[in-house]
């Protein structure tokens, strides 16, 4: 089955009887005030449809999700193993932001998805871009189409106030020889990118090299190559949930970044992106009536990778 | 392009060379013996077609490989919350048998394949069925349709004798509550049913259900649910190959679940189901030759989940 | 100044009013079943004297004091490195019953007064005496003078019943290598040993050894060499009072050992020895009241090792 | 038995053998160019007596010694509980720059004496103080009457250069709310305090409060309280040899703290103070012949406080 704007019309109306029962991120200010009632879903197509039903075109703070997009270039720009000498490939079995797991490992992130690692990753655009934020705008710009896509600065300026666990993360790195650049410039630059604000529609259109071979569906440039469009999402399906990777995989069954923010992309290799957005959060920190959604949308058309 | 008996032999031909740079598992004297050169493998497709190279025909110790087989078991007699309010479905993020994560996470392991899981999936089998050993002996010959599968006594009293650790476990998880049976008997059980010897043609039959939405290819009988299918390759694909799985995904790009004898299966859901053997492991304790062929093998026929 | 039954009779007086503020042990019901309300206090000096208040010639259950009487007669019969080639010398620097800091370590506990210690003390009395508890009984009976010391059966084999993590301990030090006999008889042993019950004036009499360079005021005879003895209060200085070692120095400034029955044993070496018993317990598991009537003590007598 | 010049000589000649056995500290190369020969004690009673041998008079990087001064400034200048809700009275039970506890135990350090804690009394001492480093210096002249204590500027410097683990630990207790300044200006304060450089002399005369109930044997002025100079030694026994305190209670028996720079100063009680320095330390980071002259000098002198 096809999706449809109606299919997603009824499929936000089954999850959002689901708000209430999670929580808005609020260790800043400035993500506790959304709104708890947003709610969107985009689907496009690799026929380069646009399927969408409620805030589907409001801007949101991504959050984790440029984590994704980091890599991206990251991969764009380095060997392999400059990057995976660097951070490991594995599911982090831990909450998150946790130095434990990063002390035992040696200062070795276990993936660039936790915060450790997209801190390695940022590092890594650091030391080879002279403008590695404004590199990221163009990016998602120029992928997206929508030339209004801008950094949320109250979002950014609120992180980094707030940042003193990250700083202590990255200064263990350091200490372990894997960090190369100065702890606080990099770590506005991880910042600003977490602050992007994209819509839903903006997100399913950036992504769709994922879902197509490496190949933008909306420009038809190549974004990565055929192997590492496979090895993002091999990576999204293993550690793109923070610590449900398992539980999304196995209800969802789609590789998949989340963030904070409460959006999540999923991506259906050879078919299509989609992108979610309703701000409270389960208990891992994925948005719980996005996650929902995507399961609903995973079962009625009949799409997943397993 | 289709997989065929000279591109297996190809494939094997290519990898042979990495034998000597892996270690055979030797913690118990019986899996120490099995000679490194043994190099087998063998895929079967949902049109029932076999096709096969090396020692594709000699059976081996498929260790836990057969926890896939017993989650398969536990799944078809127990209601879903049964099994996941007692064990987890989040990789492990850690050594495949520490204690420390199960102590952290109060008793409750962190998914079916780590040893902590698959003995509280033991404990589950043995509290429903009265001959759980018996009972596994026959799923998997009528599966594979192969009736001279036997279980190595050697080997699992080997384990037995060595299986203070896993006896650890248990007894952790009984203090936690999150064990119902008497310990030892279980563990023979588990010991037991790792030491099923099943050669790569063997297994690739038996898991076709994997790879054909719960209908076994070779009997057409349903073996679990279309549903069940999916989340048990979600929980391969994610949580399979120890302390591997985001290396495999991103390398292979197939659910799979590898045994420290050297065995790997892998599936490609709606297509085929191929097993490897190759004694010698990698760090991660997957047999490196084999994970390698099946690299190989999803190159070239052009097949992955992403 | 010195300690006479006035001044003991009005310690606890003043610390009377704590209880209510703790929590009996409840691990097991013959424990809980104490009533919070017991109070006593004993002394005994090198000169023989004794002085007491309260409850001081109602036995109760010992517990964990019972570890430094088995460290003791394995300091008898065994050479230095044959105990401390297996157990450590250091504060645990945890929950008294982690299995964490077991694995991190190798199966070498940390000291032999946590459980896992104390399990390998039992390993090291079973391997070399042929009826342990006898043997430990004979000990406490002569060096008291009681001869009415019992083991609480009840007590022991309700402990007995809740003993997994405890197995879990021993099986996982096997594991290392760190055990040699059976588990399950010195899992009796070590649960019978901790079931002794003995007044406050048993133990301050049993343990006048470690106040007087290891001669036994009562009998005259020597336990332990001089340098045992210091030896001896060395550990319990550092590692007698579970997690709150570091608290008891700072309030108290004696060495001693606590169990969760509401029992401690504290030493003035070259002067006395003190039993205190108040079931209720503080958040580390050393009696509250029991504690504070020590600090109270050692204030007023001006006794201290510092 | 008395301490005497020819006694200390003996005790040095005995240990003398070990040099060559430990490892100089090379993390900074300030450090490393102490030539490992060096070899020094010092007696100082509490009726105003030094004896000394060896290279007594030779002043060396003093380095964490320091924290037991910060920390007597502190209880100079603070109340207790303002002290003690911010930081712990327990060994640590980990190697002494370890992140994990600090993170599993929120941000609150074991005790004063791990680097975290010293961070933490930093951080109190450079709320109070307004020239912290002056301070100190004054204190430690008067307190020993040697007006020649000087920081040594290339070790502050060079310590700085490789502070990127300590960094890494403030920032973390400052996530945790338990760090109230600016990381950098704090931790360069406390690596000056780890730059003083003193001889054996000067540390044993600079400590004599702790042996003399609080007041200094030189001044005849009352540093801390008797129940404070009680307290800094509980916490000396229990936690003031990193991961080795158990070791030097059960082998030396005195209340003490080290530093990588080789020295350790002790106390006896009533009696009299003395510091030793060999550079070359053993596994848990303490002199290797320091410890062992303490020891042989505790057994001829017969003074412990056990």
């Amino acid at each position: 089955m096809k999706p449809t704007a109606e299919l997603l019309q009824d499929i936000l109306a089954e999850v959002a009887p689901l708000i209430g029962q999670g929580k808005v991120a609020n260790y800043i200010p400035a993500l506790a005030q959304v709104p708890s009632t947003k709610l969107g879903i985009a689907v496009y197509t690799n026929q380069g449809e646009v399927f969408k039903a409620g805030d589907a075109d409001e801007a949101f703070s991504i959050q984790s999700i440029s984590k994704a997009l980091s890599l991206t270039l990251a991969m764009r720009l380095y060997e392999q193993e400059d990057i995976w000498t660097r951070v490991g490939k594995e599911p982090s079995g831990q909450a998150f932001n946790s130095l434990i797991q990063l002390e035992m490992e040696q200062g070795i992130p276990r993936n660039p998805f936790i915060n450790a690692g997209a801190i390695v990753v940022a590092d890594l655009l650091n030391c080879r871009l002279s403008a590695p934020r404004q590199y990221l705008l163009e990016f998602v710009r120029q992928l997206s189409g929508d030339t209004h896509i801008v950094y949320d600065k109250v979002v950014a300026a609120s992180e980094m106030m707030h940042g003193d666990r990250n700083a202590a993360i990255a200064y263990l790195m350091r200490s372990f020889g894997n960090f190369n650049s100065e702890v606080i410039p990099v770590l506005e630059n991880y910042f600003t990118a977490c602050a992007l604000k994209m819509s839903c529609v903006d997100l399913a259109k950036t992504f769709s090299y994922l879902a197509n071979k490496g190949i933008s569906v909306r420009t038809g440039k190549r974004v990565v190559s055929v192997t590492q469009s496979k090895q993002l999402n091999a990576l999204l399906a293993t550690c793109g949930l923070y610590d449900g990777a398992g539980e999304f995989a196995y209800r969802v069954g789609m590789p998949g970044k989340s963030g904070v923010g409460g959006g999540i992309i999923a991506v259906v290799p050879g078919d299509m992106t989609i992108a979610v957005w309703s701000p409270e959060l389960d208990a891992s920190g994925n948005s719980l009536a996005g996650t929902r959604a995507l399961e609903l949308l995973s079962e009625r058309i009949g799409r997943s990778i397993f």
